[in-house]
């Protein structure tokens, strides 16, 4: 049984005071925050940071997580919120350099959550050799937030020649997951529910850098790679075929599920291609250089069980007027030889899963 | 009497849903948020962006905004979160160039004051130059957030050879101030507790980066700036004492207060050196340029009435041990021949007004 580790341990709580740009505020950051963190050009507390130049195109990405609760099995909002903007860079075949944090606390969070949190987020930081230059912290008071909110902002930069990007998709590219999918959104909705399963399911959440940069070090020209997060698979492998303008055909037993993932999402109702991961991705690579991508994945992450799961359909466009939205569509075909269409959620499947 | 715009006037409302990454979050992307940031390179929803190669060094910041209420005489949550990031660039002598924007968006928030904030952003962004190239989007319950928190995280590039920062600031320099202090926390506070001063008190939240590159160009070797929010003027100058060893010695009749600003901080009992503003600084330079600084203050926005206020103190230090606290002090010197000292508030002076 996974235990929450630190959330309510102490009496000790930030208040609005500590919001307020004064001495309990300086103290906050002083006492906590700055020693945790402990880099260099942070500890200036400078209005900002100032970092030396940096060769190349840059990439930029934001996000604000609000996952609740703030620990779930195999991680927590800390780092949740570093991989999460590592991965977005990766994505991008960016080197993820400099993360900014920026923290809105509800007043009355335990001192303890704080320091656990932030010492998880320096840690994911520094696993991946990414430095947090530059912060900020908000109090509001109780009931006008939710213990914690946390955004991180990453610049990165793009270590490739041409763009990853899904419009440079085209027919006949594999389409290739880097292990089975929903890990993250079960950890999440075990811990809220406080549901026990026998086997429990950890977060997915592990940062990708070092996956991406091995496979752009086969040479492999690879069009797109998107990390499965809110929305699940479904989600991604539709923005994929409407940014690419073209169909494409998932195999459905292809894609990698534990039979704890698949059990719990019968348990709870839910479709486990609408399940948001933190740690996986899809790649859209040529047929040729297909292989070459699914051996560093398989080399690197065996356990997960990498999988070359769709391809990317020739048959593009049927004369439509431009007015006429284009179909383009994700097509499973089932193990039975039947096929269907995978849509994207409508609304929520999972609210604050990150 | 100001009147806030269109905070209540529509029945449509932001759900959990539409923070999904489902159909709902796309829609709200695409038709409210896409449009008004109009960005190319944000519209491609790649998961980051990417800008070309930055010459020089870059400067990085982050600012989270929960002010409340959302919209206040003379500015909104929308341009005062891109002020506030502008100027934070801007006091390390940065040029601001790109913006990312995070939201935290409350169940219940009406589209029309979204579309009403994100028009403000945008403008305000546009009118300094500055593309806001990525953004994310999270919407919390109801009860779980207060209606709308956004982060802006900046990146500029360095227009300065030497670094401008409190540890450079020397004995001798003069403190000089751009203009009138605390009127951004009385408008906030008026607007909180819709109280109608008879002259209503505006705003000071506005872009200073173009002010700060004129400053520039006169030559003058500018050893620090710093923008006057959170804690006030009062906050500030204590930062900079502390952190370049110095005492600090101000004069106060030489601080420009308005006669509304005044009134307001007696009948709220606040006192205007504690009071926030979002579009003033204070400058350190060596005496010899400090009437260039003025001169050119005075020029762009004589209305404000930008003064000397103070000078940095040649005794520093008195051999104590280092176990011993530095003893970094802010004088102030009254019009009745006095001398005060002027210590930063301890906690919270007026919640959330950024």
């Amino acid at each position: 049984m996974w235990i929450c580790p630190t959330e309510y341990e102490c009496d000790e709580t930030v208040t609005v005071a500590h919001g307020g740009g004064g001495r309990l505020m300086h103290e906050l950051l002083a006492d906590i925050i700055g020693p945790i963190l402990d880099d260099e050009e942070l500890c200036k507390s400078d209005d900002a940071a100032v970092i030396p130049q940096l060769l190349g195109a840059l990439a930029l990405t934001t996000d604000s997580f609000v996952v609740q609760p703030l620990f779930f099995p195999g991680g927590d909002i800390g780092s949740l919120a570093i991989h999460g903007t590592i991965n977005d860079l990766a994505m991008r075949g960016a080197r993820p350099l400099y993360i900014t944090v920026g923290s809105i606390i509800e007043e009355g969070l335990p001192r303890n959550t704080l320091l656990s949190i932030f010492r998880s987020l320096a840690s994911a930081a520094r696993e991946s050799g990414v430095r947090i230059v530059a912060g900020d912290t908000k109090v509001v008071e109780r009931g006008r937030g939710d213990k914690l909110f946390l955004n991180t902002t990453g610049v990165g930069v793009v270590e490739t020649e041409l763009p990853i990007t899904p419009t440079r998709i085209a027919p006949g590219d594999r389409i290739i997951i880097s292990g089975d999918i929903g890990r993250h959104a079960i950890a999440v909705m075990a811990a809220r529910a406080s549901l026990n399963f026998r086997q429990p399911v950890l977060s997915d959440s592990t940062p990708l850098w070092a996956t991406v940069r091995a496979l752009l070090d086969t040479g492999s020209d690879i069009h797109a790679m998107r990390d499965i997060t809110r929305g699940g698979l479904a989600a991604v492998v539709n923005e994929c075929s409407q940014m690419a303008g073209c169909d494409i055909t998932l195999e459905e037993d292809a894609i990698p599920i534990t039979p704890a993932v698949r059990h719990a999402s019968e348990l709870l109702g839910l479709d486990p291609l609408h399940l948001a991961c933190e740690g996986r991705f899809i790649v859209a690579v040529s047929e040729a250089d297909s292989e070459s991508v699914l051996e560093v994945l398989t080399t690197i992450t065996p356990e997960n069980g990498p999988s070359i799961i769709g391809i990317v359909n020739s048959t593009v466009g049927d004369g439509e007027t431009p007015t006429k939205p284009r179909r383009n569509r994700v097509i499973m075909r089932t193990p039975f030889g039947g096929a269907r269409y995978v849509g994207i959620p409508t609304g929520e499947v999972l609210p604050r899963i990150c």
